[in-house]
């Protein structure tokens, strides 16, 4: 039986809790190495090296302080040695870092690795388009990738609060590798095999996600919400009908989907990003700075990358939510014409519009 | 050109609200006649008779205090005369007084009229099995019935928040001639012609939003609270392909469907009564008398009439979530078996579980 070596590439929030799940999955099956390395960009903590206090106190401090990393993950400062000889590299790392992190690897990965990206959002390609951060990784390394997405707020899954994700492989054996790697008693996986659409709904739920908040911001209500979160969806679907034909409606419906769309505009950092912008005069930037201890929102990023590709293509027109809440985040338009923008939504205006017939 | 005569068929917190929207809006159209009657069930409120404290202070002190009701809505205690000679029935009353309301119509209708049903729930069908509210009144006056539902809590509707709301109608006449009667600045209408998938999503979601009241009860967060909503929605899409043949997947992106669900998990009623419900030794009656000032809940009527339902046709284990939310407002298991009953959900069992293919 061959024995898996897993590497996590990342160590934020997001990072330190899925090293939670996997550092106590690989103890469970024999075909897993039971030790787990986990690249961890150094930085200095209180006079201490980030790597060293994980490796002694074994808790993040920085990014999850409070809860304990099993020993048998260890953390490396080198990406190189991090990743030396693995058969499963898990991405899990703010999405411009992924160049930079990755290049000193090229060459370097075990024949037959594949990668698992939890990373959100999108890259943008050498024509001006997007380009799913599975490719971007694919085209680097020249490995297979996977990902995964779902309604995984990191808090309530290092509080072990019941959730489901959703992976996304087209080989089913790697599907199920992952999925051992994955699930627990709290945390359910399923495996589908369309994965740009896991990847566009996990980047594009956040730009969804920043319309709620505005939306909270403005004082409306949950009604409001609600058409915000609909017409959000069929945008997305839209757009993944749109630019990635064979896009399955059914994985709208996985955890990927609809579910992790519904828990960001109700508990996520973006929503609550833009609720305060809407209550203040400060840019995105100063707001990310006061009140995320120096993570980075992805939903208005994405935002602007969508509305590079969109304006480029000529079809600005056909998402106007999207484009709405770049212009709002940018400051171009007042928050309030959030409310316009809905009102006014080709939804409404045709009432004979259909959903895309092939998905 | 036809006049329509309109009439209102009910007067509680939603029946008040949407007579302020078409009081209103038959005063901007020839073709509808200024006045609307409403019947009004007669209670005494501080002595006085509730109809005629409407048709003198214009407002329902009892069921929307607070809110005018224009003076061009009259409230009448008779049915009969409520109705005479009315073009337009619109229907909006606790689903189990539509029997007793109705009868004394029976053969009194006007020969074309329609009627437009904002009744939630189903009812029971004399061989057990439930049947649609609109197919109810349909039998007892032999009259059109079309149904209005969405992301419609009534007082941000009353607050005129902005939202978006479903109508379903065959006949595209008389569709327009209700969105109409309906549409709003901030309440805007979408017709489509797929009655029967508006109204199981109108009674269904009451259940779902009764397991999120759960989650909420049991100190779970929004990650479990969207699983609750995805495995609900797709218990709610396997009901109606089963016993609504001709379905359409398209009308569960309507307001009516995701977008109601999502509100209602989050904002309404069943919700709130549900969550009380965790945390107090109380029954369903016990709380709505305590919480509701005297409106019953419609989501464990509705689980009660679909757990009959799917007994008597040997379904239960198909609709786990629904069997489960049941049995714990009958406190025949505890609220933690929702968890239980989540983890072991049959999408988590089945990757390969597909959408209905024909929808």
């Amino acid at each position: 039986m061959t024995t898996h070596k897993v590497s996590i590439i990342g160590s934020g929030n997001w990072g330190s809790a899925i090293a939670r799940i996997i550092g106590l999955n690989v103890q469970k099956y024999d075909f897993f190495d039971n030790n787990v390395r986990m690249y961890v960009y150094e930085e200095i903590v209180d006079g201490k090296k980030l790597t060293e206090i994980i490796n002694t106190r074994h808790e993040n401090v920085k990014y999850l302080p409070g809860y304990k990393i099993p020993e048998n993950v260890v953390a490396h400062p080198d990406i190189v040695t991090a990743c030396d000889d693995s058969d499963i590299l898990v991405f899990v790392l703010p999405h411009k870092f992924i160049g930079p992190t990755c290049k000193p690897l090229i060459g370097k990965i075990k024949p037959g690795a594949i990668g698992l990206s939890l990373i959100k959002g999108f890259d943008i390609a050498p024509g001006g388009g997007i380009e799913l951060i599975s490719n971007v990784i694919n085209k680097l390394l020249n490995i297979d990738v996977c990902v995964l997405m779902g309604a995984n707020l990191a808090k309530e899954v290092v509080d072990e609060k019941f959730c489901e994700t959703t992976i996304g492989c087209k080989d089913p054996h790697n599907g199920l590798l992952l999925k051992n790697l994955i699930q627990t008693e709290y945390f359910r996986v399923t495996v589908v095999d369309d994965i740009p659409t896991i990847e566009i709904c996990g980047a594009l739920k956040n730009i969804v996600a920043v319309g709620a908040g505005f939306v909270d911001g403005l004082g409306y209500g949950d009604n409001t919400k609600a058409a915000v979160i609909r017409l959000g969806l069929k945008e997305m679907i839209a757009f993944a009908d749109h630019f990635y034909p064979g896009a399955k409606l059914s994985t709208f419906f996985e955890s990927c989907g609809i579910a992790d769309l519904v828990t960001t505009c109700y508990g996520g950092r973006n929503r609550k990003v833009a609720e305060a912008f809407v209550t203040s005069n400060k840019s995105i930037e100063e707001l990310e700075a006061e009140l995320l201890n120096g993570q980075k929102l992805q939903g208005p990023e994405t935002a602007e990358e969508v509305h590079v590709m969109l304006k480029e293509k000529n079809m600005l027109d056909r998402f106007p939510l999207f484009v709405a809440i770049h212009r709002i985040c940018k400051r171009e338009i007042p928050p309030s014409e959030m409310i316009q923008c809905i009102k006014n939504h080709p939804e409404h205006m045709n009432p004979d519009f259909d959903m895309p017939s092939h998905l």
